[in-house]
C-alpha cells in the first residue's frame, strides 16, 4: 500500500509548494514550502509547520509571533507538486511584516502598491 | 527607475510560483510558474500565461481547452518569490481533468480523496 506522503511530487530538494488559504474568508494568505517532515508534523500536531530555505531548518508557523496556523484541511493538486492548507489564521495576521496576508502589493499600472495596511507593527510582534 | 519586473525575485531558473485563485468565488485553483516573459504577456494579453516546466515552453492556460483565465489583478508577495493571480475561469474548468480546480484530493486519514466532480470529460475537451 502506497503512503500517502509518497503520492506528493517532491522536487529535486525533497520540498514541495504550499499554499495556505484562511478557511473562513478564502484569502490566500502565503506561499512556503514543506518537506517531508513538516508535511507529517502539520498533521500530527494539527497546526502548520513549513520548512524555511533560508534559514534550513523547520519552521512552526507562529512559533515567535504566535500567529499560529491551524489546520482545517489538506489537498493535493493534480500533478502532486503542491499542497493547499486551509487553516484558521490566529490572530489573523499571517505576514511577518504585520499585515493579514504576505500578497499585500498589487499591480497598478507599471508598479507594486501596498493595499494592504499593517495590523500590527513587527516590533510589536517579535519583541523578546 | 526600477521595472517592476525586476522586484520579483526570480529563482535560480529565472521562474516565479503563480498562484491562480478565482475571483469571484476565492477557490484556489491552480499552482503553476512564470517567467520574465509569461510574465509580461499576462499583462499584456490580459489572460494568465505560464511557463510550462514540463514542456520548456510558454503556455498560454487555455490554449486547446479553452479554459482560459482572464486577469483581473495580480499581486506580489512580501518576499517577493510568489505571486497570486485573481482571475476569472472561463468555462469553471482550470484543471486538465475537467474539475474546476486542480485540488481535488483531500486528506482523509491516511489517503488521499478526490472530492470533486469531473464537470468535462477530457476526451471532450482535448478532442481534436
Amino acid at each position: 500500500m502506497t503512503d500517502w506522503i509518497d503520492e506528493v511530487a517532491w522536487n529535486n530538494d525533497g520540498l514541495v509548494t504550499a499554499v495556505a488559504q484562511e478557511a473562513s474568508t478564502g484569502d490566500v494568505l502565503m506561499v512556503a514550502w514543506m518537506n517531508r517532515e513538516s508535511l507529517r508534523l502539520t498533521l500530527s500536531e494539527g497546526y502548520a509547520v513549513y520548512w524555511s530555505r533560508s534559514r534550513q531548518r523547520l519552521w512552526r508557523k507562529g512559533e515567535e509571533s504566535g500567529h499560529r496556523q491551524k489546520l482545517i484541511e489538506m489537498r493535493l493538486d493534480c500533478d502532486g507538486d503542491a499542497v493547499l492548507l486551509k487553516v484558521e489564521q490566529v490572530g489573523r495576521i499571517a505576514c511577518h511584516t504585520g499585515r493579514h496576508h504576505c500578497f499585500f502589493r498589487r499591480l497598478e499600472g507599471e508598479g507594486w502598491k501596498t493595499v494592504d495596511p499593517v495590523l500590527k507593527s513587527p516590533d510589536d510582534i517579535y519583541r523578546s
